[in-house]
């Protein structure tokens, strides 16, 4: 549910950021002190900074999930293996009054479809002066604090057509009572492994809690159907709806990722068992 | 020794944040993210968040040496193993003006004992339409807010009785002058190993500087008691009172940690050489 | 470029951290707890808190290349392997209106270098009562929120000649048209790794893109210079200026420090192929 923080004509907007620099790193630092320098009056909020290196699919699930809880503000968002080549560098303009910029390499398009673009500028290349491979901190950061101090796109970059930003193939899952297929799209630090697939889906798969097996290429593996880490005892594995409302699997007390040894990318299969 | 910082009457109060979520990732975003949409007035400090996932005793020993030195501040702890299970959620009211809030498992204990519980609210399950295992921003990251915001314990929840907050029990050392015994609590980042001993149990051991042996199980080491890492050669042990005012064990120019190849829990026996 | 944000006569001024305590930590979080405490009208902003432990001199090429993006701040660094033994504790008030203070290792020395030192004060031990081992909390923050609150050098500590400041020797590169030999000075998290050379001596040794071939003392590979990781295909090494104008070395696609298997310190020696 996006909370209204919209801050009204001639206010200054607070400043998202989500990479994958890796936090506590310079990278990081200079973002933050470039935003300081010149627009120390927009709050900076850090979404994340631990998104897999170059993992765009991760950066963009993780954006849409998480920037629409801050309506009005300005996401800047930057996982970008392309920097420095041919991918363009983006500012949408969202319909919940926010303004999302980074690299046009898929990042931004979830996070667009999911509150609706009203407009979209490329940014053009930086500055010809600056080093071809920090476009976070030379080309994305100042505009993102112009946005946030109050510029149109038109200001930043030049209108182009919405249906032009590259948008990501999320592959969909295969759901039946009693059976789901999905993708492992990423982890959290306890070792809960999220899947491309959705409330909806566990809903039609597992209408009520019980005993299924799971499979992620490794051979079957027991576990249950249930809403919290309370649900199965200590060491069991658990399929559940995630706090981002999606399909995940949890160990209770232990490292579900590491039990699975399984990879981004690969498909897993939930039966009842 | 705290340091004053109440907000004064209708002000609002800076908030404190510790998990076990890891830094940079997206759940210590979103917590911050909910607290920016809605009560950006208050300041957000990271204490910590990178308390090892599920150890609520170094968690509450981390917020009992470092909340004290806002007092005033609401303080939002959440090192949860047993979220959506039945342990409760509580706020407490501090003797020093602060609010800590977090689950019932001993979390906040340690900080109620250090600076006086002056009334506790059992915060209920959280809305139900919310997902059952991200309480951080759920139920808890809300009510901080309110509380920062100057709402009163009986606003927040139901009263109950000081009494009824779980108790963390923390294992005594075995002190003798030459000697001392006590349990491995946590480490840091340069691997200095933490014991659940202080400063007096320290002097009554060991009121000299001199040569020592630890054993941790895997044999006795020769290390040197002293006050800082420069009293031993690169590459030695030494027997230190920590700035948490805890007994520990650090390498001069190495790590503790590895060297010592124990874990947390182990007993450590430290006497005179 | 240094960016003016002098804060004005009576203004307080923003602060910066950049320490190798890691983030997330309970040690960072002292740092920002202290400052919070006293002097919270002060913005904190994080640098880097992953410096490796110890490791002086990418604490001091790390803080010499961001810290002047802020003029006018107060840049609070601590590398300090020599806590609590006899090196100094110093302050520095900058040519660009800021201050840095931190161990007198040589950790402030390349900053001073860069923007020129005007005045130099020794502060001393700190309070003999506290903690030898966390001079970042108990002596270089209390002393950083003064600076930053208005506080002159001889209102900190004592004056002392610049000429006293420890220096840290920063080995020069070998450079020739088609030759360079650099040390290896740090790596950031995409495994990019950063040579003790500039892009002076990139212009001069290979002042065209080209093949090349590297080697770090495990035999030679081959390599492409260029401008950005786009310039190579993936999987191969590419030599360039990165955004801190140093040589480094990547791997399109991967991981550029990994597949070299060297160490800092080590010498690098690039040639056309």
């Amino acid at each position: 549910m996006p909370l209204s923080t919209d801050p009204g004509p001639g206010s200054v907007r607070p400043l998202t950021l989500l990479t994958d620099y890796g936090v506590g790193g310079e990278h990081v630092g200079a973002l933050h002190l470039r935003l300081a320098a010149d627009w120390s009056r927009s709050a900076r909020i850090d979404i994340a900074h631990d998104i897999p290196p170059g993992d765009v699919r991760w950066g963009a699930l993780t954006l849409a999930r998480h920037a629409p809880s801050l309506s009005g503000a300005v996401h800047l968002a930057v996982v970008d293996p392309g920097v420095g080549g041919a991918r363009r560098a983006i500012a949408l303009e969202l319909a919940d009054g926010s303004h999302a910029l980074g690299p046009d390499n898929g990042l931004l398009s979830l996070l667009g479809a999911r509150i609706g673009v009203r407009a979209v500028a490329d940014l053009g290349d930086g500055p010809a002066d600056a080093p071809a491979t920090f476009h976070g901190r030379d080309l994305f950061a100042p505009i993102a604090g112009q946005l946030a101090y109050g510029a149109s796109l038109a200001e930043v970059g030049d209108i182009v057509a919405p249906a032009t930003i590259t948008q990501l193939e999320i592959p969909t899952p295969s759901v039946a009572e009693g059976n789901l297929q999905a993708e492992i799209a990423g982890r959290d630090r306890f070792g809960n492994v999220s899947l491309l697939a959705g409330r909806a889906d566990f809903r039609t798969a597992f209408p009520s809690a019980g005993d299924v097996s799971l499979d992620c290429g490794h051979g079957p593996q027991q576990a249950t159907v249930g809403r919290s880490f309370g649900d199965v005892p200590s060491g069991e594995l658990l399929v559940y709806v995630d706090s981002n409302e999606a399909v995940s699997i949890a160990q209770t007390g232990g490292n579900a990722w590491r039990r699975l040894g399984c990879s981004v990318g690969d498909a897993v299969s939930i039966a009842n068992a």
